[in-house]
């Protein structure tokens, strides 16, 4: 069986690690392939930092800090508080150590010529995470959030002047708590997917949108020129998992993404917001907590199979049963090979 | 009184420490302004490194590893150790993890635009080291060793071929273990000096060659076009300070370096190497530590005013002896304010 999933950082990653446990124990020789957000890269201090790869590649090969659930397990902060110390900018970005190696060969191999995709492969030969990780796009198209400025500053009439901040600034720095305009995604007009992306969507099994940020993760990758025409017209099921349970995310700031663009914190909001494929949306079939199984009519209504299931990724166990839901409420899935 | 000194690494930075508390002491107000040799700078995993500037810097500023003589005091390797799992050469550079703060500061100023003369004054506005500190060139003239090549390749007549390695790659990998033929500095006939070197040596009150290697350290700086030149025709006096004492080199591999061009390891061979200004040469006197004293008058038949002093920089007080020293066999000095 062929997988492949849209992922983001947190969200994503912890949800592959069920389903890559439940494919190993299930279906032996399933094969996951992963389109990693790369909205939310940033370069600090000359490094091409891309935390949502980084994230799935760590947490997947085993090396991710469990209690921050982003960065290196047993990592330490000495380059960091000695950048802090020569006073140079960014100091809120959270630069490890051991992580700092990753954006160096990463920085190195980009600056000779290798893309991104290409960058990935190499330090997944390292990492073993047990999928076949693609950037969603060897183009840089960086996530901007529209604010207020900042500092303050206001029109002559006394309206506040609005300015754009990188989306890590926003999401770091200001813990999203700056109220978000809109976001903008620079670049991404001519970016184009990744060399095989758009064939891994196409010749899949199944696809599957895991718990990510509908907005600033999986939104980014679905706005690459080509990924959401080749979702709405693969011949595979899509399923995805509602990051919204009892009106809020399980974890990280979706509620501000999602409030920015205009769309209510709840399960069916995000589902409505994804649309039916039957309708040219963009899925099959949602799962939402059994918090929210008061919504599932409301989902079912518009024409996407809904199942409330327990859908809380609290450990490797649960998670791998969420993937089985997913499996099963996609139906029968026709093995390609 | 305004001092300029050309400078290597470990000997250099020393020296100038006690150039430094002699100053203070006796001559308050006075300036130091030190040329650092930076043929042997390299780029390591992306990063611009100037091992000898660092040195200086560090020593001066009350950063570096009294133990190791080069880079930080309680230096951590995590970065060096990621990289090395990655795979990534060069594994034999000792590239720290407080250093590669200064590394990547550096190498995103130098992207930006900025010349290494500016970066280093920015560096030196964080650690203070109390002079101003001039890469020789901010023009790249990088030291490679002419080698046998390691690899053991011979020609079809059973020549050992020979290559050319970094400096760095000689020093540190090898240990300076692979007879030199030679030197070759790359980049060295069009590199320009550094703005202000050529005007801190003809404005000079005194010039100083501490003890630091005569071939690959100061005389790289030397190679620069138009620095001998200056230090040859500067109104000031320009006094070294014996780097060998009784035969070998006080401290490194400078033994490997005189012998790969020719010369033997003795404080009257490295004195005859610089030559007497009066015939063309380069210095005016030379220390020499007194277990040489027998090679004084060798020395002077040069022309070259000579003298045997207890030279072994055990630590700040005897060095700043040895830099009392210099200023005595100077000769008076006319202060330049």
């Amino acid at each position: 069986m062929r997988i492949t999933v849209l992922a983001g950082g947190i969200g994503g990653a912890r949800f592959l690690r069920g389903l890559s446990a439940l494919l190993d124990r299930e279906y032996p020789g399933s094969e996951i392939t992963v389109i990693g957000n790369t909205g939310d890269d940033i370069w600090v201090h000359g490094l091409r930092v891309c935390p949502d790869l980084d994230t799935v590649m760590y947490t997947l090969g085993s090396g991710i800090s469990e209690e921050r659930g982003w960065g290196r397990e047993g990592e330490t902060f000495t380059v960091k508080d000695e950048l802090a110390s020569y006073g140079v900018e960014p100091s809120w970005f959270g630069l490890g150590d051991k992580d700092i190696a990753t954006h160096l060969v990463r920085t190195q191999s980009l600056a000779s010529g290798y893309t991104l995709t290409q960058v990935t492969g190499a330090l997944c030969e390292h990492w073993q995470p047990g999928v076949r990780l693609l950037p969603m796009s060897d183009d840089r198209a960086e996530t901007h959030v529209i604010v207020d400025d900042p500092s303050g500053a206001t029109a002559p009439d006394g309206t506040p002047l609005r300015t754009a901040i990188h989306f890590q600034e926003w999401w770091i720095r200001y813990r999203a708590s700056l109220p978000a305009h809109g976001f903008a995604l620079v670049g991404i007009d001519t970016a184009k997917p990744g060399p095989d992306v758009i064939d891994a969507i196409m010749s899949a099994d199944l696809v599957l949108f895991p718990p990510s940020n509908p907005v600033v993760s999986i939104g980014t990758i679905l706005q690459v020129p080509g990924i959401a025409d080749a979702v709405r017209t693969t011949p595979a099921p899509v399923v995805g998992v509602s990051p919204i349970v009892g009106g809020a995310p399980v974890r990280g700031m979706a509620d501000a993404c999602l409030t920015a663009i205009g769309i209510q914190t709840s399960a069916a909001a995000v589902a409505a917001h994804y649309g039916a494929r039957a309708s040219g949306g963009l899925i099959d079939a949602w799962l939402v907590d059994s918090t929210d199984a008061a919504e599932v009519p409301a989902i079912e209504a518009l024409g996407i199979r809904c199942l409330a299931v327990p859908a809380m990724m609290t450990d490797i166990a649960a998670t791998a049963d969420i993937a089985a839901a997913c499996l099963a409420i996609a139906g029968p899935v026709p093995a390609s090979q």
